[in-house]
């Protein structure tokens, strides 16, 4: 097959059918014998190469498509607000114990990486400086009214630093909680300022340009793309996943390609996206009552009864394959959901979707009213139902709502076949 | 830098110093910019490519070596046990459900592979017929029991059929059960035998021919490589995780390269082994008072305060990047350890090992009392807890079996920089 190269727009004959779209950079576990389009409907196809009779390369996808209109000719820089909340993006080693300390202000982040002020004009909010670790449900509330108020302060976009541990958690609850027209850009580092192979000031300036320059009309996090110092991905903040403790390129999208990617020269999006809102909208009302447990060999049914028995009004599944648990849980999450609690199945596999109609076992976790999640992230169906819980009591609503998607959290039907055609033969 | 292929024997020559040994597949992960080298003393070290000055190729590494001695000049086959325990590889879909039940037993499922016979004399086996979601530790240390007996009964390999979905689990507990001088293989399949794309048999196929003829002395996974229906990887039984819910190569070596890969033609071994023991040992004592935890924000700390008055001994606790929970849970777990419960701590990123020296909410865990369980799979972490605290009430001595590397689970010192030198700058 003819070499094209990603985010190039094509025309591609198969033996079967003629498609045109972006082409797009394989996902991590895609198989070699596939490349992956993204048609102009949104969707993304996959097309065995051997099928492929001719690929006509349509040139690169431009940049200015995907940027603000206007910018190009006037000098003016946007107003973006970057709101700190703490994590190693704003720490430093302390070389007498070795250990990474908060040592940055917001004012402080922004003055020692200058690059940001040929971007856009900043305004540094210090919201707190918490490692991301004690990030807790209600501090995704007030990082949300942060960013609405920077919004409605005419902010053109705004970025929020914040420790890697839990962005991708927090990331999803503020996808949630806020509609917006402009892009809320969540970022961090893995590495300490101070240290030569940080990745705070490349993260900073490619999620202030995002944020300053993009079309992206919603929540999103911008991180490094892989050991070089050139280049982030655009992640949806829903499907998104630290998958490596200390690398810099540890998050990862999962189930989907990334959103686009940012270099000093351009932004490139896969697509065009349609604001949801014209002006910012907050919807914060969470339930916290709510938890996740890991299916493992020998988790006991009391944890379950323990669980049902304090009052949570949610509980995540984290199942095995495609959304099991033992058979002796049978009766514990039964017991619970004819209390009124809503169970959520996924997967611990992480990749691919849950489906708990091909083996007796998810038949019967249906039967017991376990909701199966799709290809949702286990991390993004706990915030989800945190949500969900908040804005219904309703326990037939908010397994409709679970199964909504809203961010991009879910695929649909179309979808699924369309992946599958990636993967499956 | 001139491509030669993984596998091959080469001789290295970097700007700095010279390196003999074998080109390994590159892991998932894994940069680009790096190639992995399996030195002879068993490390692998990951060598930028712009600091490589010459490559010499010296050939494949030939299969000859890492069969039995031998084989290829008797015409006798190698006794080899198949042990049937359930799950899709005995399965097939019930067109009328379209739901997949358990239908074949060992011997049916031999029968139903002629290619077998060629390979080995085959003794089937049927242990039970379960799913995998429903092994419980009480059936690790029977299927342990029973691989036992087929290996006192002569068998020169043994293969364990098994469902996917906790393999890897089943896999951990039989590495640390069971010293063998003999490969011990576990398989399954993720599509039934009656699919179009089923990998029952190939798998089976493989499996069997590692079981007769590699020289690996010990517990390991085989299952499909990729799409094609023509190489599976061998994995270290306690590096191995299931990544995908649908997909046939869903099994994928974590935190290292697989051990080898087997097809019709050959196996390959990444390197020499020494076995442990002249004959099988044999060692099932385990402790279920055991489980999991992952940290997610909300988790309250009243979930560990219940394990702990439960009577639990060992917890593992999947915390978040290098190995952090909130510190709303520091005063719990103080309480549990304080009470003699052995608190492990593994990572949901999954990749990457947890250092907890690194930030204050680490040392202040470790001053709890909690064990950084460096790069052991959280599943891992939780099935060699069972075991150890099964072998010891001594809470040091525990601790320290925890951090010993009994089946390569874990990368000693030496070998974490190595691994570092790949990923790090």
């Amino acid at each position: 097959m003819k070499e094209v190269k990603p985010l190039h727009r094509v025309e591609i004959k198969t033996t079967e059918k003629k498609y045109q779209g972006v082409l797009l950079e394989r996902p991590a576990l895609a198989d070699k014998k596939y490349i992956v389009l993204k048609l102009d409907n949104g969707y993304n196809i996959g097309l065995e190469k051997k099928k492929i009779k001719s690929i006509r390369d349509l040139g690169s996808v431009k940049a200015g498509k995907h940027t603000k209109p206007g910018r190009e000719n006037k000098g003016d820089k946007p107003h973006v607000s970057v709101i700190a909340t703490g994590g190693t993006i704003a720490s430093r080693v302390d070389y007498l114990t070795g250990g990474v300390h908060s040592a940055f202000s917001a004012q402080e982040l922004i003055s020692a990486v200058p690059e940001l002020k040929s971007i856009a004009d900043i305004r540094g909010k210090q919201l707190y400086n918490k490692f991301s670790e004690n990030i807790q449900p209600g501090d995704w509330v007030s990082i949300a009214k942060s960013v609405a108020r920077e919004l409605d302060d005419k902010a053109l976009g705004v970025v929020v630093t914040h420790g890697t541990d839990t962005l991708g958690y927090t990331a999803a609850a503020l996808a949630f909680m806020l509609k917006t027209p402009v892009p809320v850009v969540l970022t961090g580092a893995q590495r300490s300022s101070d240290r030569g192979s940080s990745d705070a000031a490349l993260n900073l300036i490619h999620s202030v340009k995002t944020a300053a320059e993009s079309k992206y009309p919603g929540v999103c996090v911008v991180m490094h793309a892989n050991l070089s110092d050139d280049i982030s991905l655009i992640h949806n903040p829903a499907r998104v996943r630290k998958m490596h403790s200390s690398r810099r390129d540890a998050f990862q999208s999962v189930n989907c390609a990334p959103l686009g990617r940012v270099s000093e020269k351009e932004i490139i999006l896969h697509q065009e996206y349609t604001p949801r809102v014209n002006k910012p909208e907050l919807n914060t009302k969470i339930n916290e009552a709510v938890s996740l447990i890991k299916y493992h060999p020998g988790l006991k049914p009391q944890v379950i009864d323990y669980l049902v028995d304090s009052g949570y009004e949610g509980i995540v599944l984290e199942g095995t394959g495609l959304g099991h648990t033992s058979e002796r849980l049978f009766d514990s999450i039964k017991a619970g959901t004819d209390s009124g609690i809503l169970f959520c199945m996924s997967s611990q596999t992480l990749n691919g979707r849950v489906n708990m109609n091909v083996y007796s076992t998810g038949r019967v976790l249906i039967d017991c009213g376990v909701i199966p999640c799709a290809d949702m992230l286990p991390e993004t169906a706990l915030v989800k139902l945190m949500w969900v819980l908040g804005q219904t009591k309703n326990r037939k609503k908010a397994a409709e709502m679970m199964l909504t998607d809203y961010v991009g959290e879910i695929s649909d039907k179309s979808h699924i076949k369309d992946d599958l055609s990636v993967f499956e033969s």
